[in-house]
């Protein structure tokens, strides 16, 4: 069997479900999953569907094109179409930090994270031999204020050489540019060390000792040109105390970073993530 | 607009979603919400979903007719239809203690939980004047090893008097008889002060301290013969360590009770568990 | 047995810890709990202690005389000895929102909550019968713009009249005067229904539902002059998504909001809160 | 500075804080943490400090002859004196699975974990890749029916040559003998994946599918005779529904996995986990 995702939005209309689910059922295909979702405020509607046909009897093209001719224009459907088996090429952009850097090369050696990633990319040299260990090719782009243009496009160029199609940020602590989030919109998924949106920027664990808060958080979230504003794929918290130093904190930020990190990855690779109105919709 | 409320459950079969989905729509409906979940390895179909009618175009009886004369019949499917708007009666079976009392209490009070609660029942005096002091009639029906069989009778007498269509064991701390089950299942719902199946049957807090472990639970499930192994609604933990005595188990276990068994109710008015081999499908 | 509760502040210094547990010794005092913290950036040391002294031997007026008298003087030491059977006088403000008022009045009958309660005072009507169901006294003091100052001299003159010792803001959504913090300090207990820093002032959960969090909060903190930014007492979060409408952040919030604000209380009555440069030392 | 760990349990007697921490205090140490417990039930009294010494001005031998010739004697003292600056010899078992294995390797390159690891142990060949990747040495010692007497004679072996002090199941699927368990007495931990006392033995994940429960968790415990019985360290949880397969509970409980095994990790390295009863006492 081939399996398809197929995710849709479209202004909220009756007998829109009716319609979509009809329209697999007519070309033989088999919904194995089906949630959908309505913003009433805002009149939208949100359908994420996988379904199966038979091997070879609907390719992706055909089933494509017969949405476009049929109810996709008569409902004003934008819709994305995925082969539920292929596997996303994702980028590793890192810094210093290796905790979430081991964390996803882990859970993609034992197949948990069904990817490709061709490269891990830094401004720094110092998890080169990391990704070593893990066979990955390595390549070292240097930041500085002076170099930051050739910089990215060296970067642009390395993405675009090996097909890229996300970027993960896993704790790479540069600003990245509004030309490269341009050419990766709703695909630069960032981990910051902060339950946003509280404490954005830098430092946000010394922010939150200072504070004196209870509970610290991660948090990840599309990039987009406003700083730690993006639309929030998952967030998690862990409590604290009075007995918990800054550094502390940055330990058991560790943990959190990672699940959350690799949480919404997984989201994100599953294509179970709809952004909307600087939001988003997280499928079951 | 008439808001129902239709769960169903049915062999899966290709075409089910489409054809329930169409059914709706040549209807004039409006569905508003739908989930639905296929257990694959027992090939079961369930699904619930929301739909609007004009005023006045389409009973409840005009629906469940119209039903059964088209796909109930063709599908095999089970089904449920409520009118959103109906308030359940629902009882409440206490003991000695009162803090789940008061919290379903001050709910109802406040219009969170959309209930009647015709009266309350016990097998103690003690908690007659919480009764009072919220207005709800209060019948006593003690329980001796003598009178048991007679006193179920004068409960089932009580309960079909007043029409109640569920009943909430509230920390009632009694077994409850299979005729009492037989002619409610499904809808009892008890409060069990541990993280089921660990610690069953009387005195978990105990137990767990006894154990040594770090996490205390509770789980509101509905009640079958089989003390504490019913169909699980809603569980949920709490951390404790070795600081805490049996005392400390027993006042965060209250906290514990209350959220999870107000949560548990709410699913249940709201009709969002469907139950099959003993377990739950719980809706969003 | 009498049972006494000694927290202590002072600068951190060499065999402090064993100065102050000699001399409770040497009162022919048993500790029963001890519990201590140092900020070593701020080289400051805290200790929460729990002493027995055999009935009539050792009243908390002597205790008191014999740390002024030797090692309070001489160790630079800040404190405060409460009796442990002592009940505070805690007010209740509120204003129209019940679920907090319901969950500490049913705390309180229970006696889980050992404190008096001797009033409940709102700026606004619809709650009066809620404390005449529970018996406890309601004044209704209106507060308007012009009347603000009256307001807040009746406010005082209550409290006086009462010997209230501490007062918690049950969802007051009044701005509490300086006069009041200032003759309160560290003793009015208020509930933000965000997770602060996050969304402080008015609408926080529309404002987080704005955001498109994954997670919301509620925080219960001493009341400081600066708005929603004084130490933080207790914590805690739930997680939201998409299909949550900001009513349903407001229905989840309102059990966080009790449960965060009842934990708040039993810290602060169980003498477990100390605090300084804005932020709290929470003992176990 | 030397900085030692002092883990001390004894009855419960008046004055023995004052006593510990006035003998510190004579020698010149001065005390930067203490926490203590009393049993009260069963009159045992547990107590960790860490306390700093000029450094070369009293070793640990002669702070351990110190205790043994006055205080530990005379109010019958049971203690653990660590050097805080020692790296403890830590062996890993796995079979298998690799992913606790990953988390666990992660950590130590990373300086989070403060051990020495001498090698892999495992039955089976199949992760020898990893220990080779991260230049540590493997031992494939297997194990059938036939052999189990010999290759645990060749475990000890391999134990006592590296000079091991604790070992970690990472994993490991193999039943301990009694001899090893004897050997290291609560110094074998395991990781179970369920949260015991609920589901002990093989297949935890299917058992909590089969009986629908709404939160799966898993324990780090000591490893005794009787099997997951022993006491336990860490525990925690994750929600599932009815959404979720078998093969979802696997994949959440490896995140489950990796996060309870290092925090027993932490707390064991760190000489915060003390036994008695079956049971354990967390030093914060």
């Amino acid at each position: 069997m081939s399996t398809y995702i197929l995710n849709i939005n479209c202004p909220d209309q009756k007998g829109i479900i009716a319609t979509v689910t009809n329209f697999i059922h007519q070309k033989s295909g088999n919904i194995v999953y089906i949630d959908q979702y309505v913003d009433r405020e805002n009149e939208l509607f949100f359908m994420r569907l996988e379904c199966e046909f038979m091997n070879g009897k609907f390719s992706k093209a055909q089933f494509s094109a017969a949405l476009d001719s049929s109810i996709a224009k008569q409902y004003n459907l934008e819709y994305d179409l995925y082969d539920k088996d292929y596997r996303p090429k994702m980028a590793l952009f890192v810094s210093k930090y290796d905790h979430c850097l081991y964390d996803i090369l882990a859970r993609y050696q034992s197949k948990e994270l069904a990817v490709d990633i061709p490269f891990i990319l830094s401004n720094h040299i110092d998890l080169a031999s990391i990704a070593e260990r893990f066979d990955i090719p390595f390549y070292h782009v240097p930041i500085t204020k002076e170099n930051k243009n050739k910089a990215e496009s060296r970067q642009l160029e390395i993405l675009k050489h090996h097909k890229v199609e996300c970027i993960v940020l896993a704790r790479y602590m540069q600003i990245i540019s509004p030309k490269l989030i341009k050419a990766f919109t709703n695909k630069i998924i960032n981990i910051h060390h902060s339950f946003l949106p509280a404490f954005p920027g830098a430092k946000p664990y010394h922010s939150a000792y200072e504070r004196g808060v209870k509970i610290i958080g991660a948090t990840s979230h599309y990039v987009t040109e406003e700083l730690d504003a993006g639309p929030i794929i998952e967030q998690n918290i862990t409590q604290v105390s009075h007995l918990h130093s800054i550094e502390d904190f940055i330990a058991k930020g560790r943990d959190l970073e990672r699940i959350v990190l690799s949480k919404a990855l997984q989201l994100h690779v599953n294509r179970k993530v709809l952004v909307y109105k600087n939001k988003t919709v997280i499928f079951s």
